[in-house]
């Protein structure tokens, strides 16, 4: 007989059906719901419950892990099942969603004596498969100690702070990696139109103090115009919608992020929305007829 | 009795000095300038030939190496040897400087059968130490395989384009150094400004996209508050000033870099030029009063 919790995965999507299949192969017992049923059967193989509400998934879980597309969506079943949880019983959000939403939602779980995390991830469906996230955690210390066993499953944890704090450092990443494009963008467009080698210029800088994991594969997309995505710019655009929420919250100006907000924007515009976001390097080339 | 390329080495300053030893650890015989003679001395107990101007420490080179502060200076000593040079020597400036003017240089020395290749660096005085700098070489084929042993004793090289090259592809270096510090400047801000902890959300990132070496270098300094140059803040405006200069010569519209170029000087005009490049942080700290 198992003494691991027993989870409740709401939300078996893209991200959601490979984190589900690392909890069932570390051997939790697992209750899975979908809006879309067909993506839990590929779970129930491993040895999953299938269930057709939300509110069914949690009746007897101890852990309820929501990975879902947005805080709306997130809110959307938050309520649903909010009448069926039992003190004790504790809720991981793992969806990237609004900070100040994530902190609405840990007060009012914990009314009902519900502990809370968020806990967005980074590394997409790669990481999300070999159990390689990032997983940035917002809560109690108690809380993040009595979800580690399922974080291991599932990546590498790090509690970053109280309620709140897992989201908002996931839009510090977001930050990150939308300037990061715009910095190799600008580079690359420099090295070509000043008569380099745009690719030998890339190989040069890499291992320098100009290296990162945004030049190494972003990069590589931008001198071969692959630009399919991944994660595309209309993404990229609320992502940054987000940061800047949340900065005026605080009152905070971020003059770099809200530069790359405008430009995000422009390439939508230009009709880059669909693509990737190192399509930003595209837009500036069009922006400066190259 | 050596079948390597004699070198002069001019300017064994903070960099040149351990490029230099690198090469006489590597079996070239090296005749060695300074304007301060007294940093030649390290280098003539591994072997080097200390002269006394830099003509006389050309004369029986097969290729010589400047090493140089800035432009201005790599301008004033290429002109006093010239004279001194003979057809079939070759020229290999790893200062940094612009690439309009590393472009006259070598037309210049063209007419005189002198080959020709600017080869700026990036790794600081450490990677000029370890032999690991990422040298960026601009010019023909046939000088940098000619070039390609030297260069082997003090990194790894790339040849990235005809001459003026390697000075772009070293700006091209510099505008992701600085813009990157923007964006982990505004990163660690939104966390702490937020209520996370902003090293364990240093920590949780890293690994991810966001990953880079300023994310974990100068993203530490910025924890610590150790803004001991380094690359002080000053360096960092007129590498971006060069990058704009190059840019206007090119018609090109770089939109991260004068944001970066904007609030650097900020940043020096708020007392912090003398600081790390990474102090950013401080300036945009100080500008939302946190």
């Amino acid at each position: 007989m198992s003494t691991k919790p027993r989870i409740a995965f709401l939300g078996t999507g893209l991200m959601g059906q490979p984190m589900a299949a690392n909890l069932l192969r570390a051997g939790f017992p697992l209750h899975a719901w979908n809006r879309n049923a067909d993506k839990i059967q590929p779970l129930t193989v491993l040895g999953a419950t299938a269930c057709a509400t939300p509110a069914l998934a949690v009746r007897d879980a101890d852990i309820v892990i929501t990975m879902l597309l947005n805080g709306e969506i997130v809110e959307t079943i938050l309520t649903d099942i909010e009448p069926s949880l039992r003190p004790g019983q504790m809720v991981i959000d793992m969806s990237s969603i609004a900070p100040r939403m994530a902190r609405t939602h840990a007060a009012r779980l914990r009314q009902r004596d519900v502990d809370y995390l968020d806990a967005p991830v980074s590394g997409g469906t790669v990481g999300a498969t070999e159990a390689t996230l990032a997983i940035m955690a917002g809560g109690s210390g108690a809380a993040f100690e009595r979800a580690k066993p399922a974080f291991a499953a599932m990546g590498r944890a790090t509690l970053v702070g109280p309620n709140g704090a897992g989201q908002l450092s996931k839009l510090a990443n977001q930050a990150i990696v939308a300037i990061t494009i715009g910095a190799v963008s600008e580079a690359l467009l420099l090295a070509k139109g000043g008569g380099a080698d745009p690719a030998a210029v890339r190989t040069a800088i890499t291992g320098g103090f100009a290296d990162s994991r945004i030049l190494n594969l972003h990069g590589a997309r931008m001198l071969t115009g692959n630009f399919a995505p991944g994660g595309p710019i209309v993404t990229q655009i609320k992502d940054i919608k987000n940061i800047l929420d949340e900065a005026a919250d605080i009152g905070l100006e971020l003059p770099f992020v809200q530069l790359a907000y405008r430009l995000f924007q422009e390439a939508a515009d230009n009709g880059l929305g669909g693509l990737d976001h190192s399509a930003l390097y595209q837009h500036l080339a069009m922006m400066n007829k190259m």
